[in-house]
Order: C-alpha cells, then structure tokens, then sequence
C-alpha cells in the first residue's frame, strides 16, 4: 500500500516521514572511493564538448586553460590556468589527476615525456603522439608499416623540392613537419616560384605528390589501454577552403569492403601506434584506393556527429578509453546523419540567430562553442539525422549558413 | 586547389601561414552580445543535467548551491553557495542571471514574490509554483478547472478525517499540504489509529481516496512565455516503496485516445497554470479514466529518458522554455525506451561497478549524479532503448540492479 507515497524527485532525499509502519532507516554507507579525475590539457571546443559528456560518466573532468574565457574554461567546474608548452605547469595540472589528455597536439614532446617520466598516466602517450606532431615520422612509420600514404619526401631546399616535383608531377604539397607552433601550414604549390615562396618561412618541410582524390572520408577508433578497439563508421568529410565544412555519416554509397578496408586501416594504425583514446584517420578515396592523409589522436572535427548520431559520442568514447573502460557502442542512431560546421561570419551574435534556426527545424541540434566569432573561425556545428540523406544535408547547411551569414542560401 | 590544406580541428584558428595566393585575413568582427545566463535554484541531479544539457546551447548556467559538494556544483563553472529560503542570497543569485529557474519547489512564495518584485524574470512564476508546492492549491485548482482528480479534503483534525472516510472508505490517503521543509510526506491510511498517529505531526493536511489504479502515467510538458507547448509521448512510470524505479517510453499498450487526453490535460494545465519551462503530470490510469496524481514544474524523474530517448532532452527543453526559444522535437529516438533509477545500496562505490555494466551493455547509457551513496537514494539511472520491450526492460534493469546491489538480480 506504499505506492501512493510521494513520487517527487526529492522525497526520498527530504526525510520525508515515515509511514507509522515503516521499516527502520538502513545503515548509511560510508562514503565510496571517489571517482577518477581527467585531466584535458587545452581548453578550446574538444575539450568543451568532453567536459559535457564527463558529466553523466560521474568522474572528474579538469581543463588546462590558457585563459578563463576559453571555449571549455567556461563551463568545466575544474579549470588551472597554465600554458601548455610549460612542464612546471603541465605537472602541477597533472598532480591533481589521475589520466592526461589532449585537446589538440601542441604540448611538445620534451614535456610529454616528463610527465612520463614523473610517473603520470599520458593517454596518449608520448611515442603515439609523436606521430601526430610530426608528418615526417607519421608517414615514414605508416609507410613501415605497409600503410599506403601519398608519395612524400622530406624536402630540405628548393633543389630536393624540385626532384620531387620531377618524380610526381606538379602541383605538389608542401607540409610543415611539426605543427606544434603557430606556423602549422600546408601548401598546394603550382611552381617552383610557389614553393620558394613557402621555403622563406624557414620550416622544415614534407613534400607529398598532390593526390587527385574522389573524396575525403574518415575513420574514427577509439582504443583503451587494455587494447580494445571500437570502430565508427567511415564517414565523408566536405572540406572548403582546407576547412571542413560538412560531415556525412555513413559515407554515402562507400561499399563495404572499402568501409571494411578503411576500419581495418584504423584498428590497425591505433594498435601499431598504441594510440589510446580517440583517433581520426582521414582518408584520399582514390580511384586507386585509400590513402591516408592525417591522423589525430583526440576527438575530431569528423566526429562531433556522434553527440546525437551515435549510440556513444566521441567525447564520452575518448573519456572511457583513456580511464580503460569498456568501450560503447560506436553505432548509427539513424540511417543518415549530418554534421555542418558553423563557421564565424561578420555578425557576432550567434545566439540571436538562435530564434529563426530552432523554429525552422525542432529536430536540429545545435552546439556552440561559447567563443567570440571570427570571420572563417568554428564557433559551433549542427546537426540532423534521418531518412532522407538530401534532406538531412539540405537541413544541416541551411542551419549553418543561417547561423553564420543570417541567411540560409548566402 | 585550397581542398588539401591542413584539416585539423585547430589549424584554422593557429594563424596558419596562408598561400601565396590566399586572400587578405578578413576584418575582425566586434564581439556580439553575451549570451543570456540562466540561474537554477538548486544544485541537485536536475540542476546536474540541466547544466549538462546548456553547453551546447552556448548560454551562461549559474547554480544556488547549499554546498560545493552537491550534484551540480560538482560539475558548474558558476555556482554561488548560498540558501534557497534567504531572500538577500535569491536576490544576490538573481542579480548575475536573466532568468531564474528552479531545480525543486522548496523556495518558499514570499521570496519567489520578492524577486518578481525586484523585476527578476522567474519561470515559472511564484503564481504558477504555488500550485507545485501546495498540494490543497493545486487540487482546488485544478477542480475548479475541471480536471478529474482523486477525491480530496482539507482536514483540520480527526473527526474531519473521520468525516472524509466515512465518504471515501479505507483506506485514505493523507498528505501534507506543502512540501517546503523536511517533512513532506504522503501517508496511506488503513484507519483511525494510523491516521491519528500521521495527525501528531502537526502538519496541514488533506486527505484524499485511495485511488486502486491500473497504473500509473506520466505526460511531460514544456511551454513557453510565447505560450507554445510541446508535449512528450505519455510514459508508464513503476513506482516501489513511494520511489520511482522505471520509466517506460512509450507507455506500452495505451491507446490513442488516452494518450491524447493525457497530453490535451497536461497542455491546458500548463496553460491555465501560466507553467513556464517542464510541466511533469503524473496521471493514475484506473478503469474509470485518468486522474491528476501530482504536478511538478521543472525536470522530472519521469523524463530522464529524453537525454537519449527523446529528440530533445527535457533539460535542454526546459532551458529553451525559459528563454523563451522555439521549443524542440520531443519524439522518440527508438520504439522503445526505458530508464531505471539506481538506487544507493550498501556499496558505496558506484564508479567500481562501471566495468561490469559496461561491458555486459556497450549500448547502455549510465547517469552518475555525482552524490555520496545512501540506501534508497537516487544516485544516478541508467536508459536502455531499442525495438522489444522486454529485453530493453531487462538491460535496463540488470544494469541499474548491479550498479545499485553488485548482483543483476538482487
């Protein structure tokens, strides 16, 4: 006859009183261990959109920021402010944790390595990482490991450039090595006036053939310490601009062998790798077969569709992998599922846009970064799913561009 | 030829060395308004996922917390510790947001009243909250609506118990009037002497029939001050000792025309209510129609299932509600869904049971609360959804069982 009582949400948090016949009050618990902390150095979108998935998952979620009003810092409860190329101030952050990510790959490898060697738990490591810092590394070892990549080549002068050139025809590709600095650049060179141009910047360089690809695809593993892997579909990334505009998921029309090819790909490059959490692979789709472009090792641009898309999000699947949990469940929540970046336009007001794209389409989900706009600049992303691939993409874009430009066809 | 630059997540914003031939960097835009903040009264697992649920909307989110270790400070950028009954600590709170809601219906209506006055934009309003806080207000109200409730009537003392039951039969029901302290309490009554004793406690209270239901229901309802409405699919909610164990999404087997009188009731006492933000209406499904059970203006235990199940998480959908956005889809993601509360048992560490329930369910989506474990507390839930009901049932189940009792089938 209890089964009228209170069923508010708190009541049974209030000491509500007793029924007179009421069993006693069991014994209190003492309180359990407390759950472990993760610690993401870099707090721009990645690490925003991961601090919201820590929530449900119970644990710690900690930011190191470089300033209060960063993308993440503004909703993580648990935020040190420090600079990431500063080894005293990536070990004061990682004292306080008990796993170390990554928002992006910037932190040098110096500093990687004494946070290893101080004994913190870096997921990924240093070594796996290395090979998201370094293109030369990352295609020699690919190519050791019988992994196909365009043709490349370390190019120290014009000279060795031109060589190049002669073996793979123009245009060629010129590629910073390390991205860890400001200067992170590729360049799609014509000439050899172009490239000498690019070579006065004074970086060491990767030369690559330019590839005549199909399209742009991508695959997303996610990988835990205790090896497991979880595979999410391949999906098509539209760049514009070298900026991703669009994500399609699944890849329309990729046949599966291919899909199977590409996840195969993956698992394979995250396990020679030891990568741990989240890693991207973006793939030339060739009438000659996959190449692999690039690889990331945290979650990715060509996976923020997963928030709603997925029965598990990239986020929540980087948190889990990293602390070595089980992995979720990568699959589609829907036959079709399209991510659109909002990229800044000239008006600054974002949320004011809010009113016109959520009446529009009830069913679009929206997420902002909480970051000032810039014209070209990410400062959010929608994203639909349904039936009806034109439709989905045809919702996406007009989200997006009404987000950006005020207007859905600009 | 721009189509092969660097894809990363962060290139566009590291100031990348442009091409050659790359257009001038486009004029900075000034930065636009801020985004609104809204305030929730509150810091327990509503606030929690609330808060969750705003970083996506790209909107402030500020806490009143009685505590730095409550379930959503654990997890807020913006919290302020301070009491829900102090109206210098309301005003103060109230002074950072544009919009203040409510986690629970604990702030009493003379402080609700003291920041209407002071101009603060409250949602819902002290006059709609009065009918979730008093239970004698709601059901007078709601029949002068015309909407079917159990019987009811104001008792000031045993012989008017006595009066009531002579009418109603035994057993009854009595409740407190108003929920605003530690004793909020419903009591069912098998006679005098159990009654007499509820009578000691010196609480206002009403005595309502003991209502033999089928079962019970449950419609949830967003409205905004525009005076649009969205309404949920109607769920079965699974009630034991007083306390919700299991919410089913849809509710199975009910007919078309109930689950529209159900949605028409909870629109229009939304609507002559003036509710602004979630409406829960918990519904009793007896042979003689539904009856009104309880109202709750806010998130509620019976849609956790949204987060996943639904287009549009209720806490999502609440904060578009009070910022008067457009509403989102409510519909289902899945045929079925089920949530199961997990409820604190003697083992206090939740976070050690994770391995087992995530490996046995890849699929399963867990809740933590962040909340020290007590026995029969609400300390997180767990949502299950798919096509056969009963196996979604059952992993709900097994996963809230063992996260709760270390055994699936306690």
């Amino acid at each position: 006859m209890d089964r009228q009582e209170a069923p508010s949400d708190t009541a049974a948090e209030q000491g509500k009183h007793p029924r007179p016949s009421a069993a006693p009050a069991a014994v209190t618990s003492a309180d359990g261990p407390p759950a472990p902390v993760v610690g993401m150095v870099g707090a721009g979108q990645l690490a925003r959109m991961t601090a919201a998935a820590s929530v449900g998952l119970g644990i710690g979620f900690r930011v190191l920021a470089a300033s209060a009003g960063e993308s993440a810092a503004q909703v993580s409860s648990d935020v040190m402010l420090g600079d990431h190329r500063s080894s005293a101030d990536l070990l004061a952050f990682a004292a306080g944790c008990d796993v170390v990510t990554f928002d992006h790959e910037h932190v040098p490898q110096a500093q990687l390595q004494a946070l290893e060697r101080a004994g913190h738990a870096i997921r990924p490591g240093s070594a796996a990482l290395r090979f998201a810092q370094d293109k030369l590394a990352m295609r020699s070892r690919l190519s050791e490991l019988g992994v196909r990549c365009p043709r490349f080549e370390a190019v120290d002068d014009l000279a060795a450039v031109e060589a190049f050139a002669d073996k793979s025809g123009w245009p060629i590709v010129l590629k910073a090595v390390t991205g860890g600095y400001d200067g992170r650049g590729v360049w799609v060179c014509d000439g050899l006036a172009e490239a000498a141009e690019v070579m006065t910047h004074g970086l060491s360089l990767i030369a690559e053939e330019f590839v005549p690809f199909e399209r742009e695809l991508a695959v997303l593993i996610a990988r835990s310490s205790s090896g497991h892997g979880a595979a999410y579909p391949v999906v098509q990334t539209i760049q514009r601009d070298g900026i991703c505009h669009e994500v399609i998921a699944p890849a329309p029309g990729l046949p599966d062998e291919k899909a199977e090819e590409a996840i195969r790909m993956g698992l394979e490059i995250a396990r020679d790798l030891d990568v741990l959490g989240m890693l991207a692979v973006e793939l030339f789709e060739t009438s000659d077969g996959l190449l692999v472009n690039e690889l990331a090792m945290r979650p990715h641009n060509s996976g923020h569709w997963t928030i709603e898309g997925a029965r598990t999000s990239q986020f929540e699947q980087h948190l889990r992998a990293v602390l070595n949990l089980p992995l979720g469940d990568p699959g589609l929540t829907a036959p079709y599922v399209v991510m659109a970046n909002v990229l800044g336009g000239q008006d600054p007001d974002l949320y004011g846009k809010f009113n016109h794209v959520l009446a529009a389409d009830p069913a679009l989900k929206v997420q902002l970064y909480g970051k000032p706009v810039r014209p070209g600049r990410k400062v959010g992303h929608v994203t639909a799913l349904g039936d009806d691939l034109d439709a989905v993409r045809d919702r996406a874009r007009r989200a997006a561009n009404y987000l950006a430009f005020g207007t859905e066809e600009p």
